[in-house]
């Protein structure tokens, strides 16, 4: 039986409805109406946050961590539910949608093991110098929440990037409470996730205003909550464009926040010369792989790949072309998303890509892969050709020297990720390289795929404008957390006025 | 024999001139001419700096660790001409300068303890997996420097804060090259600085366009400098218009960069009934000496004090008029600042401050302490009483009840510190005003002053905007150096390609 939205957001634990209403567009299935939040909306929620952080943000480690095992129980508990709402109104195959469960699951456990060991706590303390010149008082840091959190659902990760995904999950482990903004392309998996979150919520005997779930199809609504006075931080996944537009106005408020976007990245992978000789097909065909995985909509998705110009590099475009030859057309999120991918991949043509593949024609909703080529001088003179378009195409960049493939490095973008494929050979020019590339990105590898992000200690999800805002900062694994605390120095305080994890009681 | 500035700037190790000139305006003895510096000279200054990065950004922990020490070194030998000359142009009497040349030389030296030690790396270890399936690389974080960052001289800190002061050390010991745009009010002592910079960079070996200094008294200078866009990030202690002006520069930047600005704060001292009723007499006393201490021109200078109405309270100011009545006119860092005082004064009574105390008239450029009062309902709700007035002001605010305490400390804009003076007895009512408090301040102290800055590594100076434009961030302290850093994931990197901070040599 499928899931039947009730169509409401979830605003400080109740069912609330708006006048105004707009209605899901699943891949499959039927079509279900959803109330359209606007500011009204997101100032009920947002003053239910601030309400509730007095208590929230004076919980304890155990009894946050507590919290988000619940809420990955309860997730795991609608699993039936969430599995076909999540396929039908986004389109991702069934492995996808489970395997992005776990990871959603995964991603509130380990938070809730970091905040347990106290690893975000950062405790500094510099003990009394009584018989010191002048004296020295005691004096502890100890990182704490900021207060209510603003969270966009993003379109391509419905779970682990939406409504209990890692931003959540981080900054409810930090002990803000959160208000989302739902993404309206699959409002009803959020719906059934804010369900699951309210269960664990008042299981755990935590404020109502721990968490809402405001619904909208209106840009209003984001705008609403990013210049919200109460609203201290922002965690964002989606367009340059439109993260760029809230970045600006929190920027521009009163009070400036901080807004923790990440937007765009071409995730250039570098292919050396031992590496292209020995290895050219099987990058080729790995290379498109991870370029066609979840139709291209990933945020690490490796759209340029940079070569030495040559007989290798012909054999590489060949072996690429004939791989995305059998890939068929697949769903796009969102028929949106579709379009503008048929735009950008047109774009890039008039740019100076020329097409070396085109998969056969799909339906509006659908994408084919696309694979284009271009020579190093064009790309450094043609700053469009870097531009991220979102879905699987793949621009394969052909450089006519070492020194060229340097320049095509040095003149990047900020990036997610950049890549080098090398051979022991390699590992001269690849010593150039480094320096150049890792200022240019948040993760660099070396043979490997960008795609699958690692949930761990050691992640770095952001990087330079414009892969994200603040390059001081991930959106993924244990230290996304920091981006929703601050460090309090505490002075001469008597241990009973010292927050619990501020005192001697903290682990370090 | 008094030091005769050569009155140019430093670009990337060399004497530069420009045509535009400005003259000093000392406190006492002669002005001095200097070049005035515009964008020409900022692009000159960044450029080399960002030259510079690849080498200085690629130095290990004790090659950096030396040069601080170094220029700590070649301050301390400049001494002869360094503290006449602050002396001079600051009017600041010669102890607090050669107490605020140790400040600046002992942070130099904790800085370079601090990066030996490895602590500011933050480096993370995700050992690989190889049967997981799928398998997981090895995975490293480590925190990276950012490339070039400007650093604006704060007037009331010619050393600490200023040429050589906490953002420039933060800076260099995280490896990047820095851009000082001098301070107009003391341009030989950022000459002589920079000239022991200069030093110890020449006899370590370093890059030129490690470290420029530019001399300018325009805006345009700083406003260059902050949107070029080689520059990564902005460290900077001033005014809330100012420093207004320049973040909103940073933030519309095609590339946003971190400003990181230290603005305004009126630091509140509470003062609860015990401890009013108990010691009164001599809190009265110590807040008036916090408040006066050096023209009262810190930014951690505490402006209001509140506590509860009645005999005590009365008694209270009384005794503070006294203590401030024998307070002579002191000189003000510069004859704007001198007069932003009297204005501000006199803004504060038109908002309703009563004067209680008002110390003789005085020069143009010295100022007299002002002693004011209202009522706690009137600073509630009039915000222009809890705006800065920079200079040796006190505003006295008696509320009616411990409510009405708490309402003053809700309604506070954001502060560097927040101050409890306090007995046993009143630990009932801190317990409620800390959870509050901490929201306001990045410093809480108890039965003690804001002034006198602890560099150690549990302090923070910084706090919700006005008090600074990134609340997640220090300027002072060893927590200070990550703003000038930014983590970077290494996956499946081999050993001999790691930066030697990451590799398996780093200490944890």
């Amino acid at each position: 039986m499928a899931y039947r939205p009730h169509g409401t957001h979830l605003i400080a634990g109740a069912r609330v409805d708006s006048s105004a209403r707009f209605d899901s567009r699943p891949v499959s299935g039927p079509s279900h109406g959803f109330a359209n939040g606007g500011a009204r909306e997101v100032d009920a929620a947002v003053r239910a946050a601030e309400a509730a952080f007095l208590r929230y943000g004076q919980t304890s480690r155990e009894q946050r961590a507590a919290f988000l095992e619940a809420i990955a129980d309860a997730i795991e508990a609608r699993a039936e539910d969430l599995t076909p709402t999540v396929m039908a109104e986004t389109g991702l195959p069934q492995a996808r949608v489970e395997g992005e469960r776990g990871r959603t699951t995964g991603q509130l456990r380990m938070f809730a093991g970091h905040i347990r060991a106290g690893r975000h706590l950062d405790l500094r303390v510099d003990e009394a110098l009584p018989d010191r010149t002048p004296p020295r008082p005691e004096l502890r840091l100890c990182m704490r929440p900021l207060g209510p959190v603003a969270v966009f659902g993003a379109s391509n990760f419905p779970l682990a990037f939406s409504t209990a995904g890692g931003d959540t999950a981080a900054a409810l482990a930090a002990g803000c409470p959160v208000v989302v903004k739902g993404h309206p392309a699959h409002p009803a998996t959020g719906e059934i996730v804010a369900e699951a979150i309210e269960a664990a919520r008042t299981a755990c005997d935590l404020p109502a205003g721990t968490f809402s779930l405001v619904q909208s199809a209106d840009r209003a609504a984001g705008e609403a909550l990013v210049t919200h006075p109460l609203i201290r931080a922002v965690g964002f996944t989606g367009s340059l464009a439109g993260g760029r537009a809230l970045f600006d106005l929190c920027a521009q408020r009163a009070e400036p926040i901080p807004f923790f976007g990440e937007l765009g990245s071409v995730n250039p992978v570098f292919v050396l010369d031992e590496a292209l000789r020995t290895r050219g097909a099987s990058i080729a065909r790995e290379w498109t792989a991870s370029l066609v995985m979840g139709t291209g909509q990933f945020c690490t998705n490796p759209g340029v790949l940079v070569l030495r110009e040559g007989e290798a590099a012909e054999a590489f475009i060949a072996e690429a072309a004939r791989a995305l030859s059998q890939v068929a057309p697949q769903p796009m999120l969102t028929a949106e998303i579709a379009a503008s991918f048929r735009k950008g991949a047109g774009e890039l043509e008039s740019a100076g890509g020329k097409a070396v593949h085109r998969g056969p024609s799909c339906g509006p909703r659908e994408a084919s892969p696309v694979l284009l080529r271009t020579q190093g001088s064009r790309f450094i003179a043609e700053p469009h050709l870097a531009e991220e378009v979102f879905g699987p195409l793949g621009l394969v960049v052909t450089v006519a020297s070492n020194e060229e493939m340097a320049q095509v490095a040095q003149g990047l973008a900020g990036q997610l990720t950049c890549t080098l494929q090398l051979e022991p050979g390699d590992h001269a020019q690849a010593r150039a390289l480094v320096p150049v590339l890792e200022r240019k990105a948040g993760r660099l590898l070396v043979n490997g795929y960008p795609t699958g992000v690692e949930v761990c200690d050691a992640m770095v999800h952001g990087g330079p404008y414009p892969a994200s805002t603040n390059f001081g900062a991930t959106s993924v694994g244990s230290m996304a957390i920091r981006r929703f605390l601050r460090p309090v120095c505490y002075q001469n305080m008597p241990a009973d006025l010292l927050p619990e994890d501020a005192g001697a009681g903290a682990q370090n």
